[in-house]
């Protein structure tokens, strides 16, 4: 049975830990918080074990960004020969370039669980978090088939329903428009004192692309700033958007502004009629 | 018995049928699909009637703004004298500014549920449309307090939780941020061609952030252009902000950064708690 330690048991590692919990793994855990591991044993999430990191085949980081990169050149000499370390960072090239600029005896495979929730901490973790999400793979140069097949077996076992593999630099570049523009979005919509004083005047519309704005800003700084290019790079893409349809209302464009809606909602409805 | 008809039984008028269905309403219907007439006629959904409007104590227009302002135009001379009508229209001065600029011998009392989905259609509607949500009511001068009581009760017995009242000024410029906002940004946040390329690397929050940009072109490019003052003021503060978090970003300027994020989340969560 192959030997999995989750680093940092909150919101996601304890719903990574929940979710590996019964399948073909033994599970350990490592976190700050010695009640968060003392729980997880005696609810049998994870085993107990005093030397985690030695033991482990696979050690998978749910740490914020850099506390990942600091976990694994803090205890760079502990891990087993060949251990395989994956992890659920939001961006993937600092944890990459650290590997790939090194020589460890050791195998980084960037692993990113598409899913998570307004909320953190390992008492808001689910066995379900992950059940149907996105996972993208990025594996580091000198990855094997078996050795991806290790991570990609981590994926379907905590419930993941399409698995990606792409570069890390192919990741950070996507994910800054499918994962990072809706943040800075949610944020910069709720950024003014109009949220409290409009509460009852809200819908659907407002609640959804709202939701993520009760964000963690310590992880969310951390991912923005270490993947700066990129999300620059999208919010001007979006302003441009923007800015086009906001032209179109000023100038009383009826054909132009019906065209751009009409686009995306084709678009849109494609991709959703595939995918439910 | 009072009664009341619903004109236009697509996706909110048909909505708005089903839930007064049962209630203490007599409720009528009026569609240019006569398919949709005899189906709801059939199901009990509305009664028969062959001259609606002239029969009617309360009537809802559920078209799209200028559909219900030509509608009123054209059968002025038709209502009963003294019938209250209300709409669920998503801007109010076209109708209020129609109104208070004439004399009818008719009380115009706007009605706003804040409700909706992105689909359209009798076919999409549903009984449970308006449970919990916000409802808005915005009097012309001179309706009564009883008057206004009747649009209240209707929008109660929809199932609407909140109702304010407001003037459609008030209201015009408010769903500039809490409606129209939310629907020009996820249509910006979708007009790329990365929609496509990039939908196994999507999560929840890229999900709920694009929800509505499977948008209702026609209605929206109405709503949009009817309220353009309010909707570009609110554009600008939005791209005030989106600019605030980018200058941030490229200056690396962690404490600007995780301050606007921490502010906009503090005030997100007392919002979040007191309404759930």
């Amino acid at each position: 049975m192959m030997k999995v330690t989750v680093v940092g048991m909150g919101l996601i590692g304890g719903s990574v830990a929940r979710a590996l919990n019964n399948k073909s793994f033994c599970v350990y855990g490592i976190d700050r918080d010695k009640n968060v591991i003392d729980f997880a044993v005696a609810h049998n999430i994870i085993k107990q074990c005093d030397n985690p990191i030695e033991q482990s085949d696979v050690v998978i980081l749910c740490l914020y960004p850099e506390a990942s990169l600091d976990f694994v050149k803090q205890n760079i000499s502990k891990f087993k020969k060949d251990c395989i370390i994956t992890d659920v960072v939001g961006i993937k090239t600092p944890l990459t370039d650290f590997f790939e600029n090194g020589d460890y005896n050791l195998t980084y495979i960037g692993g990113h669980p598409m899913a998570g929730k307004e909320v953190s901490g390992f008492i808001n973790s689910a066995e379900t978090m992950f059940a149907g999400a996105n996972f993208i793979i990025t594996p580091t140069k000198g990855a094997t088939e078996a050795q991806i097949g290790v991570v990609r077996s981590i994926a379907e076992a905590i419930g993941c329903a399409t698995i990606t593999i792409t570069t890390a630099q192919n990741h950070d570049k996507i994910i800054a428009y499918t994962s990072q523009l809706p943040h800075v979005i949610a944020t910069a919509m709720c950024d003014t004192p109009q949220l409290v004083k409009h509460k009852n005047f809200t819908g659907g519309s407002f609640e959804d692309v709202t939701r993520v704005a009760k964000i963690n800003e310590n992880l969310w700084c951390e991912l923005f700033l270490g993947n700066k290019d990129n999300i620059i790079e999208e919010i001007n893409r979006f302003s441009e958007s923007l800015d086009k349809i906001k032209s179109a209302i000023i100038s009383n464009d009826k054909q132009s502004l019906t065209d751009i809606m009409r686009n995306v909602r084709l678009v849109k409805e494609k991709i959703d009629n595939e995918r439910y």
